[in-house]
C-alpha cells in the first residue's frame, strides 16, 4: 500500500482514522479532565468560522444574542423534571463554594456548602424560560427571539473528541410565540437555517426531517433534525430543532396578555448545534492524508511555504511570498506564509494533514520566474502521486477566489455524490433490512460501510413503537427522520404491515 | 430640578444611578442564581464589539485563540496552591456527576461522587500550564502565544453587575518564552494594547503602570494595569498583565531544551480583560439620562425612530427610514430602524437611556422635506433641553461617519479632562493625604468626589509595605500602580520620609 500523510486509514480501522486526523491535524486533545477536551488553534479557528458564519444567519433571521448563567439551581431542573419524562439526570452539580487548606492538604470546607447545589447546565431552557416569564408581558413583546453562545456539560461516560465530550460548546436559541402557528415556523425556519448553512459553508449534504417521538428532545411536540452521512455510513445528527409546544411555558409560567385581554400561554421553540458539527465535517470529508476544510471554515484557505534553505537568497524567497500573500490578503483570502524553522517539506505535510484548501510551494526558481507552485487539497493525488501546478503569480491571483470556491463546490459534490448512492430504498420488510445491516460487531466500531434505509412506516405510537425502537436497537440501529422532502409512498409499513404514512431514513449512527 | 430620563442622578447616589443605568440601558440584570448576571442583548451587543476589537489586536500581535476545559482537577490547585502565597479558595466546586429522583424529590446520587472534585475554573493557569508542559519541548516551540475567551467563576461575596460577579466572561492570554527579557517584552506589549485599546476603543483613558508588591497576582514577579477614573473618582482595575517568572513553569514542569541542548525552564506571562470593562465604560461616559456609548463598541451606532401615527402615511415614513437605513449601512455604519409598536418618545428616551450615539426621529415633514432631524447622545442637551438638529438627507449621510467619530473623539476628551484635572500631585505628607480623602464612610459608598493622589514613595518591600497597606487600608485607599510614565520626583516617601523611587498613585477602588 502505498504511503499516506497519516499512519492509519479509514478502512483498516474508521474510528482509529478519526482519532488521527483530529490530533494530526491539529484540532482537538483530550485533556486531564475525564471528558473534556482541548481544541487547539487549528481546531479553535475551525469553530470561529462556524461561530461567525451561523451567527450572521441567525441575526438575519431576527434573533438577539444574550448570555445567561453557567449555573442552574437545582429545584428549576426539579421542576422541569416534574414536566418532562426521560429527564436525563447525568450533569455536573456544584456543592461547595470553598477550600480549604489542611494541613497542606487542600479540602472541601464543610462550612461552605451550598444550601441549594447548582447545576452546571446542560442546556439552558429552564434558567431562559425564568427570564422569559419575566420579560413577557403583553402579546407585543411576541415573539421574543434570543440565541447565546455557550459552554455546556453532560456527564458522558464514554466520550470521543467533538462527537461526546462531557463539556461542548453550542448555541442555543430560545423563543417564545403567541401561538403554534408562529412557533411551528419558527421551529422549521431554524431547522432550514441549519440545512442551508450545513450544505453551504460545511460544504456537508443533509437531510431535514421530522425525528420520530421516541427520539424527542424531552418536552417537545416536535423535533426535528439535519442529518449527515460520514464517511463510514453512519448517520451523525448535525442539528435540531423543536417546537416545545406550551410544556415549558406551562413549567416556568411564561404567560402573556392576548390583544384581548385573556392571559394565554406562550408557545416556545428551542435548536441549536454544537463543536460536533468539527466531528461531522472530519468524517464527511477527511481522506487517508488527514483533514479536507472546506475553504468557507478552513482558517487559512491559502498557505504558502517557502522552499528555505538557510541560505542568503531565503530573504527573497521570503519577500516573494509576502507579496503574494498580500496580493491574496487584499481579496480577503485567509492567507498565511509559513516561516516556521522546520524542513519545507515536513510544513507541507503538517498542512496537508491539517486540511488547507491550498497550499502553496515557493522555491527559487518559482520566485525568479515570477510564479506560483500549488496543491489543492480536495485533489491532491493521481493514484500515489501528488499532484502539483505551476502558474504565473498573476494568473495564480487572479484565479485564488474562483479556485477557493470551485474547492468547496468539489467537496460539496463528492459528499452529496456519497449520500444520494447511499440510501437504500428497495427494502420492504425486516428481514430484507436484518439481511442489508447484518448483525452489528460487538463494538458497533469499524464495520464494513453501511449506507441507510429509507422505508416506509405508519407512524406507531406508544408501546408499539416502542417495541420498534428496541427491535432496531438489537441491531444497533435508530430511525434518524422522516425527510421533508417526502417521495411517494409505495407500499405499506415495513413494521406493521399496515398503511405506510410517510418514509423514515433508518441508519447506525454516532 | 429638571427631568432627567432616569429617575436618580449621579449626585444623589452614585450606586443607585449605576443600577439604574444598568437596568433602564437594557444591559443585564441580576439572575436567580447567586452573583450570576443575565447579559441583556444590549449588552450583549457591547460585549461583542469588545470581543470582536480586540481579539483582532491580539491576533495581530502574534496569538493564537484555544479552547481550555471548564473544570481543573482539584490536584492542579493543590501544586499551585504549594508554589503560591495567597492562594484564593473561593470557588464553585463540582462534587457530583448524578443527581436522583427520590418520591419525586431530586437528590444528589451518593453513588455518583467524584473520586476528584473538579474546580470551575477561577483562571486557567493551572490547565494551560499542564498543557504547555506538554507542548513545549525545544527553543523552536518557543514563545507559545495562546489566547482564550471564557467563563469563569469566583465565588464573590458581594457582587454588583458587570463589576464584580461570581461568574463572568474574560480571555485570559497566557504564554511562554524562553527568558525573562522576552517574556518581559511580552508583559509590557499587552498592556500596551489594553491601554490603546481602552483609549481608542472604550474612549476610556487609563493610566498604565506597574502594581506595587502587595498588589501582585499571586504568584506574578510583576504586575501591571491599567486604571480608569469613574465618575465618582473611584479607580477601576480594568486590565492586568503579569509576567509570572518561572513560577508556575516550576510548579508544572513547562521546560525547553536550549539551542545549547540545555534544559530550561520558560518565562511565563498571562494577561486578561473582562465583562468589568462594561461597568467601565458606564462609570466613564454615563449621564442622568442613562448611557453614552461611544460608538466604536454600540451595537446600534445610528438608530431610527420613525414619529408613526397609525395612518396610511405610515407606510411612507417607513420607507423613508429603511432607505436612510440603507445609504448608512452601505458606508458600514451599524443602523437600525426602530418600528416597534411603542410610541416614539418613548422609543426615543428609551434609546437615549440605551446610549445610542446618534438617534434620529422622522417625522411626516421630515420625509417630505428630504430632511433628517437627530439628536446626538453626546450633547443630548443645552441646559434642560434637549438638542436636536435637521439637515438635508444628503448632507446627514455624507457626514455620518464624520459625525461619530466626533462623538468618540468628544467622550474621550471629556473622560480625559476629567482625569487629567482630579490626579492630584501636591500631596507630600501622610497627614494632607488623610485631610485630603478624609474618613471613608462606613459603606464606602456614595461618598463626594475625591480624585486620585500621585505621592512619592521608596518601593518598600515585606513588613514595611504591610504597615503602609494597611495604613491604607483603614482609609478604604489602595496603590493603584507606578504610572509607567513617571515624572521627576522632587520629594521623599511620603511614608518613610526616606529618598523616594518614583510616583505612585493612590485612590479609592472597584
Amino acid at each position: 500500500m502505498s504511503k499516506r500523510a497519516l499512519d492509519v486509514t479509514r478502512e483498516k480501522s474508521f474510528p482509529d482514522w478519526y482519532q488521527a486526523v483530529v490530533r494530526d491535524g491539529d484540532m482537538a486533545e483530550t485533556s486531564p479532565v475525564r471528558g473534556c477536551m482541548i481544541i487547539k488553534p487549528w481546531g479553535w479557528g475551525v469553530w470561529e468560522r462556524i461561530q461567525a458564519e451561523l451567527d450572521q444567519r441567525i441575526k438575519d433571521t431576527g434573533h438577539d444574542n444574550c448570555y445567561f448563567p453557567l449555573f442552574i439551581p437545582m429545584s428549576f431542573i426539579a421542576k422541569e423534571a416534574e414536566h418532562v419524562e426521560g429527564f436525563a439526570k447525568e450533569m455536573a452539580v456544584v456543592t461547595h463554594h470553598r477550600l480549604k487548606n489542611v494541613g497542606g492538604k487542600l479540602e472541601l470546607d464543610p462550612t461552605a456548602k451550598l444550601e441549594e447545589p447548582l447545576i452546571v447546565r446542560p442546556t439552558s431552557e429552564t434558567i431562559i424560560g425564568d427570564a422569559f416569564q419575566r420579560w413577557v408581558k403583553s402579546y407585543r413583546d411576541l415573539p421574543l427571539l434570543v440565541n447565546q453562545w455557550a459552554n455546556v456539560v453532560r456527564w458522558e461516560m464514554r466520550t470521543r473528541l467533538f462527537l461526546r465530550t462531557a463539556e461542548f460548546l453550542w448555541q442555543e436559541g430560545h423563543t417564545a410565540h403567541a401561538d403554534r402557528d408562529d412557533a411551528m415556523a419558527e421551529t422549521l425556519k431554524m431547522l432550514e437555517v441549519y440545512r442551508e448553512f450545513a450544505e453551504n459553508v460545511l460544504a456537508m449534504p443533509v437531510i431535514a426531517g421530522e425525528k420520530p417521538a421516541n427520539e424527542r428532545f424531552p418536552g417537545a411536540d416536535n423535533t426535528y433534525s439535519i442529518e449527515a452521512m460520514m464517511q463510514d455510513g453512519k448517520a451523525l445528527q448535525a442539528g435540531t430543532s423543536h417546537y416545545l409546544g406550551t410544556h415549558f411555558a406551562q413549567a416556568q409560567n411564561i404567560q402573556y396578555q392576548s390583544a384581548a385581554g385573556q392571559l394565554e400561554y406562550c408557545h416556545t421553540t428551542s435548536w441549536g448545534v454544537s463543536t460536533r458539527l468539527i466531528g461531522g465535517v472530519i468524517m464527511t470529508h477527511g481522506d487517508d492524508d488527514g483533514l479536507r476544510l472546506p475553504p468557507a471554515i478552513a482558517p487559512r484557505q491559502v498557505v504558502i511555504v517557502p522552499m528555505l534553505r538557510d541560505k542568503p537568497e531565503d530573504a527573497e524567497l521570503k519577500d516573494y511570498c509576502i507579496a503574494l500573500e498580500k496580493e491574496l490578503k487584499a481579496q480577503g483570502i485567509r492567507t498565511l506564509v509559513d516561516v516556521k524553522p522546520t524542513k519545507s517539506a515536513e510544513k507541507r505535510w503538517g498542512w496537508v494533514r491539517r486540511g488547507a484548501p491550498v497550499i502553496v510551494e515557493i522555491g527559487g526558481r518559482d520566485a525568479s520566474g515570477g510564479n506560483v507552485t500549488f496543491m489543492r487539497r480536495d485533489k491532491l493525488r493521481d493514484g500515489d502521486k501528488a499532484i502539483s501546478k505551476t502558474m504565473s503569480r498573476a494568473e495564480f491571483v487572479a484565479g485564488a477566489a474562483a479556485l477557493l470556491a470551485d474547492i468547496q463546490a468539489q467537496l460539496f459534490a463528492e459528499a452529496k455524490a456519497r449520500l444520494d448512492a447511499n440510501i437504500i430504498s428497495g427494502i420492504k420488510t425486516f428481514d430484507e433490512l436484518a439481511d442489508y445491516f447484518g448483525q452489528a460487531e460487538a463494538d458497533d466500531e469499524g464495520g464494513a460501510f453501511k449506507g441507510w434505509a429509507e422505508v416506509a412506516w405508519s407512524r406507531p405510537e406508544g408501546a408499539e413503537l416502542e417495541a420498534i425502537a428496541d427491535r432496531l436497537k438489537a441491531m444497533k440501529l435508530t430511525i434518524r427522520n422522516a425527510p421533508m422532502a417526502q417521495k411517494a409512498i409505495d407500499r405499506p409499513c415495513l413494521f406493521t404491515g399496515g398503511p405506510a404514512k410517510e418514509m423514515v431514513l433508518i441508519a447506525r449512527a454516532y
